[in-house]
């Protein structure tokens, strides 16, 4: 075995399958988002971010950094410990509290990643459970997967927010048997919804414990930023809510809310939450604050509509492949994983725009795309400047457009006074 | 299926086993580390901490705040994203830059826990390794373990620290097969060492990949603070180097350093790296600080010797029953985990120390220990107080002495002064 040689090829594959991904070496800055300092050998670049997950800008919210920088002056930069081992600080007993009042549940429980909540908290749930089978739709996030993985147990996977399937599945296991459902509200490669309340009337006809992934809907939707279970009123329909403080409340980490028991199940049975040191309280304390301001403060989710339902009817109305989205995310199909790369460089390149590529394993092969996140702080402008910018790399690199037609400068002004209009903005 | 019953049982279960655990709400206090505030349902109490794995108390340094500060005011509270898509933020390549160093390693990659990189590194490693054998320490962390299971590859367990015994696997294995070797420098809950130098020499003899988890020895060991690998001028014969910002350097975060390739084949293929947002800039610029510091400072290393061995020499010459360790980890052993967990209660009830009881499963039963950890910031008086307070628990609640005499003021005197002149402090 030539172990260097080994992984030298390993490598030199993904180089050949155009899968060999480079991380943009950026610096965002406080103050100016979604502009940020982009850094290469040479120099030193001012470029826009356009697929930013901190999708309403919070990560520089100066009420979040001041909260981060008064627990760590007054706690310290880090936890010291496991959560059990001296690491359990009380800004983190107040989050957890926060959480659960956010989704209306008895309890909350916060991990390092929303990756090892969901790992830890369905591999843990399943696996606890007798015989248990887990049913879990076909477009799961990686985490997901792995938490069903994990378990052990047996696992049954529903065509894509197919109802009528996940119903034969529940069927066919009949009541008695523990059965554990696994889904997200909004899929974020396509930004679609899933019909929570028909899963829910499923859940409750067969007998079935319900787990949500609400990662990309948080701080987003509902009247207090609960997600896509506070907006159809559906929370308390839904056993288990997850969701992440790392992309709309800007912070870091993910997190399980739900009945005390089953939290307090996760809280002792998980390796991967019982043998982690314990987030720090600064990064609790920040995000406290931006979960209490997104409770009661509807401007962020408003701007977001507006400023996302316009970026779909601009880039619509110059042609470019928007996908359909019910939501904030704004796919643009390219269809070709080589093409999808070269048209993030140039954008990056020629437009100081960063958009990465979503390519296979990420999405499937095929409809590699172009991932496009709106945020309350991309301006008008801005929506018009990647407008022009991308009809120019489309038009360079020949990437198919949606109709063949050439965009006017008429239609933008048409357009911007439509989605102003139905976002109420 | 009657989930709520069936998770109140889960719980009910642990309790009956007296392995419910309640974690204590702890508010520590920059400038006088390692006091913290306690808060239960009546009070807010005043104690010291004495478990704490913020070793070297550089969660409180004033440089590792200011730099928490200034990174989260220049480019806010959080990395806004995934490493590929928007995350990747320029303080943490700096950090990867500077544990590469701190370890005479090609490259580093930063995880956010060090449950996680030790979980994703094994477990990719291994994963794409053909025909790969594991070849694992039986008292490997629960991270290594899980890291283990997860690779799907077969596994050989030899025993603690047993050379010859990894010896005999090695040969039955064959110089051909692709065999990864999977240990710890120093062992967290007896403190112990493993024989690196030899262990190497086998990795070569018996063409061997090695990993080597450092969490418990960066930092505190080697003249740079790179850990026992350092210290004992091992680096370069240990492929991959693990360790941890959590512990030592006071922040959040696991990384592994080593061979460019085998770091970007863990970047490119592990899960748990694609899919988990990045670290926040501020910690990252707050763990670089520390481990600059460190690197260079040499006085937190010496008080973190001497106030370690003056604890295990007050200790023992109070008859307490002090367990063998060759580190800064001090193991008191009780053998009983309501005892021990009484004890825990007493100290903190009665004396305001904070000690957690260490029962199984994070060791055999039968051996459940308070596991204490000094710091350079326990001063000589703090440890005379701590030996008071764990003579008086002994006593109160009938705990074995390891011989059966009392302790004398004169034998405390004698013992400091020995212990300062061993450690040169």
């Amino acid at each position: 075995m030539d172990y260097r040689r080994f992984f030298e090829d390993a490598i030199d594959q993904l180089h050949a399958e155009k899968r060999y991904r480079v991380f943009a070496n950026l610096e965002r800055i406080v103050g100016r988002f979604p502009r940020a300092l982009w850094r290469t050998a040479d120099a030193t670049r001012e470029i826009t971010v356009w697929c930013s997950n901190d999708y309403l800008g919070m990560g520089q919210h100066p009420a979040v950094i001041a909260a981060m920088h008064d627990a760590s002056s007054r706690m310290g930069s880090g936890a010291g410990g496991t959560r059990n081992i001296s690491g359990n600080n009380h800004p983190l007993v107040e989050l957890e509290n926060e959480l659960a009042d956010l989704h209306n549940k008895e309890a909350g429980l916060v991990f390092t990643s929303g990756f090892v909540s969901n790992e830890a908290s369905i591999s843990t749930i399943a696996r606890l459970l007798p015989n248990c089978l887990i049913l879990s739709d076909e477009l799961n996030h990686a985490s997901m997967i792995e938490g069903v993985r994990r378990s052990g147990a047996e696992k049954k996977i529903f065509r894509h927010n197919d109802v009528a399937h996940l119903e034969d599945l529940l069927k066919a296991a009949g009541k008695e048997r523990a059965k554990l459902i696994v889904f997200e509200s909004v899929y974020s490669m396509d930004g679609d919804i899933a019909p929570i309340a028909t899963i829910a009337d499923l859940a409750e006809k067969y007998n079935a414990m319900t787990y949500i992934d609400e990662v990309h809907a948080v701080g987003m939707y509902g009247n207090r930023g609960g997600g896509i279970t506070d907006q159809e009123g559906l929370s308390d329909r839904i056993d288990i809510i997850e969701g992440t403080l790392a992309k709309a409340f800007g912070t870091l980490g993910g997190y399980i809310t739900g009945p005390k028991t089953v939290i307090d199940a996760v809280r002792s049975y998980a390796p991967g939450f019982i043998f982690t040191t314990a987030l720090p309280p600064a990064i609790a304390a920040a995000a406290t604050q931006s979960i209490r301001h997104l409770k009661v403060s509807q401007e962020e989710r408003r701007l977001h509509q507006r400023q996302s339902q316009l970026t779909k009817d601009i880039l619509a109305s110059a042609n470019l492949p928007v996908m359909q989205s019910q939501t904030h995310i704004v796919p643009i199909h390219v269809g070709d994983p080589e093409l999808c790369k070269m048209a993030s460089d140039r954008l990056l390149d020629v437009h100081g725009i960063y958009i990465q590529p979503i390519n296979y394993p990420t999405v499937p092969r095929g409809t590699e795309r172009l991932r496009i996140t709106p945020t309350p702080f991309h301006s008008d402008e801005l929506v018009l400047e990647l407008k022009d910018a991308l009809v120019e790399v489309w038009t360079a690199l020949g990437i198919p457009f949606a109709k063949d037609s050439t965009p006017s400068a008429e239609t933008d002004e048409r357009v911007v006074t439509l989605a102003v209009s139905k976002a109420g903005g």
